[in-house]
């Protein structure tokens, strides 16, 4: 059989499957190439979801990436929409399809098959999670659902519960807001946004709460009350009674593994498809990609699940390639970089944050800076915080955060370059940058958090977690008196104030023979600090990460409620 | 000598030798420093001069970026302003100190010597160049006596020419438009942004002159017309007078090698004082940092001047840990990255263009699309024009350009990163970015960029140069009528007109024989017609780089005015 004569059939057009199909077709044409989509569309943009139904995309048809028309007559797909793979004869090179409009079956054969079936948003076994204004947000008919739901809410009927406070959970409150909705804002976890650092995370926590949202961390939906079928509220684990007109839940996707698995094709670790480099499953005729499979994972090896558009689109594009033609360039270790805009600051990470390289067995320190995303004498300068997670004594960059109003992304998109490369936070010090005044500094954010890590490599600076127990160290705060009054670095433990710039002449009242941590507004004053210090024959200096600013962001002095508290 | 009583002397505050003071200092308590400075200003933002002057930057204090009060009481560096270094004895290690104040002389003994000396501004010698309002930029004095002219300017007398596309003249261009100036820029060579290639600067050129700039290309200064010691106008090299009452001067800088010189130490192939990884010298107690200096050049190996903030900033920190402690990191190679903002555009290059590549002689390709800087779905989508230049055969990455109002800097960013790592194209095209339908897309332009590269690398979809003659090819625009009729691909070459949708179905209107090339919007549906075209027997289809939207940039179909004459 030549390539140019083959059958591929594609099951499922989102994640990764229309632009297998694309690439199929501009890769042979003489291909015979079917897609089968068990809903009406065939592909669309996922991600913009949320922001259709809070009104911040206005247009429905934009959200329609490749239109099954346009992939008829450009690209000569043979598009069946409303047809659900049932089963897969590997040995007949088969599918067997369900025609979900009268529930006939056909078979067809294939001598490629690509699934790309995606994932299904999990939904709990609670009491009444069926209840008419409970919702999760896969596709465009959830969409549809949902936005009519907020479009008919009565100006007193706009209380939403969001439970779960990732990507999808954490957009939806947003554009809830935006719809003038009350949001309540529910999460297992203690922090919002499970997959970062939580020292990382409450800036963001703390960016909903300013817009109004009531967070609730650390518990979970326990039932869903309704009357008459209609969501009413919901109850917590801890028992705390919400009252809702409307529920979104968004705390994580399943894969759609049961036609693969039924068909004998193997499962990797996280439970999803497992697919070699060229995307091929177990069964090298099968080929998958998209949120069911498991791809290669960079930063600790391994293989891991990464529902995210980006590897699916790349994946299928490569699938659809090595498909139709038997050659295509490697998949690339994925990073799960990741991006989310939450009111007026985003937060984006990359890697290994400093809980999963711990949970993967690798040493780790990090790095984390407070500095302006362009030059302080510019207008429109606003702060980002960035932390970088490496390898203790290489130095090998093992992942990347950071929050912040304004050029997030690019310095993410930078560490999860320097990630692809296996590079070092050396590396990351040496990178020659774009610098002008609207753009960045002579010393980037990304500079100077790689010098912070080389630093402590070389033993020129110590650093301290921004959320260490104090006690029992000699604090000292280097920072002027009024900033220390204005903003005390802590409630509980003593501070020894003596601002840097008196700190020389001021050495004989401080005990050179007690542990000592020094902080400032950020930690840059008292790295100086630190410096003079260890050369006037203390013992041990450890500079506080981040300095007042972090600190009395992850660890409040003046609060009196509980972090799962907060609302 | 320990290394604790070192006495460092740096020469110079600005590019470099202010961050080598505090680097040292930190390194250690016990040095002697001292900083050399021949202005009353240590260490100033001079990026943000011209903001200054535009009244963007308001403050003007915010330009001190490390006063020498700071330098002196928080970094214990003994400063002497108006001090200029005359002459060095390397035998001796001393360096002759002028007071400019009353120009009294003396010796001053070093154990490392840190030359930060900068460049200056060139001034042609032009007949009445000296006139007054006539100026250069490359200090604070300058700046303000700028500033003082633009402030005191009459409303009927803001004419301005600024000598000099590049960076400092666009800037300035810029914030004289701002300022209410009509300004007319004057180059000498056929384009604006000379290190650009010239098909990525035009969209600069056509922003400056959507914003009232006259452009006048391919021509230099003459003369600067005076009387009474005023400037009056200038005549151009083609003999064309224009009147003005201010010239700034933007045509380049000369780096201050002189006392380098004297003492005999060794310059590289540009000019610039050689030295090595550590910043020494060809002495090696004696180091150089800054403009004045040659650093290791990533692009192409070898040396090159790099008049830019960032690199002598990160060369001055290591030189002072290096002069202090005889350890440091090495300087990494530079890359030449370098952004602009030119009213609403930005413009932002890495590396080699291809311009240079072919210059250093290395056989290269290159790569553009035009494509939005976030999902085209989410409101403020922009396009930006991203052009990889990478070498033929390998695809390693040379260099790369880009335009647009927004998500330029973050692209060459990666880029520029991509470059320290000696990656490929195909690198490029499995990077895992940051994608939210704010922020950017599941497909980028970088990935995008990448796989043009990448098919042509495998044969996949050869590219022509936007540029390229067309006479003798069979030209095949693949828009719609609608598209083709708005903007019409070229003026004089006949084009065939077959919209993508139906090419399959009238293939027999084209000639399989002939030479052909395609076209669309932006190139992406011709890959597709090249793809369609080359898999039904045509001999050679060129895919024309970046569509009909960059040819009627670069020629303009219904351009009657030679390109040098735009205004």
């Amino acid at each position: 059989m030549s390539s140019a004569s083959r059958r591929i059939v594609i099951v499922g057009g989102v994640a990764g499957g229309a632009s297998a199909a694309a690439r199929a077709r501009r890769c042979s044409e003489g291909a015979e190439i079917i897609l089968l989509e068990r809903d009406g569309d065939v592909s669309f943009a996922n991600c913009g979801m949320p922001y259709f139904i809070g009104g911040e995309i206005a247009d429905r048809a934009k959200l329609v990436v490749a239109s099954a028309q346009l992939l008829r007559t450009r690209f000569r797909i043979d598009v069946r929409e409303r047809s659900e793979a049932v089963a897969i004869d590997r040995v007949a090179r088969t599918v067997k399809v369900r025609r979900l409009v009268d529930g006939t079956e056909y078979e067809l054969s294939w001598d490629r098959l690509i699934l790309s079936p995606g994932a299904a948003a999990i939904v709990p076994p609670l009491p009444g999670v069926h209840a008419e204004g409970v919702y999760s947000l896969r596709n465009l008919l959830d969409m549809d659902r949902i936005r009519a739901a907020v479009d008919a809410a009565p100006v007193g009927a706009r209380r939403a519960i969001v439970a779960g406070a990732g990507f999808i959970g954490l957009e939806m409150a947003e554009q809830l807001v935006r719809r003038g909705f009350a949001v309540q804002l529910v999460e297992l976890q203690p922090q919002v946004l499970p997959p970062f650092d939580a020292d990382l995370a409450v800036a963001i926590q703390e960016e909903l709460v300013r817009n109004g949202v009531q967070v609730w961390l650390g518990r979970g939906l326990q039932a869903v009350c309704e009357q008459g079928g209609r969501v009413q509220g919901v109850t917590l684990s801890d028992g705390t009674a919400l009252p809702a007109d409307l529920v979104i839940l968004g705390i994580g996707v399943r894969p759609n593994v049961g036609l693969a698995v039924a068909c004998g094709l193997e499962l990797g670790p996280a439970g999803g498809i497992r697919v070699n480099e060229f995307l091929q499953t177990s069964d090298p005729l099968i080929y998958a990609a998209g949120d069911a499979v498991e791809y290669p994972w960079g930063p600790s090896g391994g293989t891991a699940r990464v529902a995210l558009a980006g590897p699916a689109n790349r994946a299928g594009r490569l699938a659809g390639q090595h498909a139709v033609s038997g050659v295509s360039a490697a998949l690339r270790p994925v990073q799960g970089t990741s991006i989310v805009r939450v009111f007026g600051q985003t937060a984006a990470m990359t890697g290994l944050s400093v809980r999963a390289a711990r949970r993967a067995g690798i040493a780790c320190r990090s790095a984390t800076v407070i500095a302006g995303q362009h030059a302080g004498y510019f207008p429109g300068a606003s702060m980002l915080t960035l932390k970088l997670v490496y390898e203790s004594g290489t130095g090998r960059l093992l992942g990347a955060q950071a929050t912040g109003a304004d050029g997030v992304d690019k310095r993410i998109d930078v560490l999860a370059t320097v990630l692809s490369f296996g590079g070092s936070v050396r590396d990351v010090a040496g990178l020659d940058l774009c610098y002008a005044p609207p753009f960045g500094s002579a010393r980037d954010p990304l500079h100077q958090g790689a010098f912070v890590a080389c630093n402590e490599l070389d033993g020129l600076g110590a650093m301290l977690d921004v959320d260490a127990d104090l006690a029992g160290w000699q604090v000292v705060d280097v920072r002027t008196a009024a900033e220390v009054s204005r903003a005390p670095l802590t409630a509980g433990t003593p501070v020894i104030a003596i601002p840097l710039d008196e700190l020389r002449d001021r050495l004989g009242e401080l005990d050179s023979q007690k542990p000592t941590v020094v902080s400032c507004g950020v930690g840059v004053r008292a790295h100086a600090a630190q410096r003079i210090l260890l050369q006037n024959g203390f013992r041990e200096v450890l500079n506080l990460t981040g300095g007042a600013t972090l600190r009395r962001r992850v660890v409040p002095p003046e609060s009196v409620v509980p972090a799962g508290d907060v609302r």
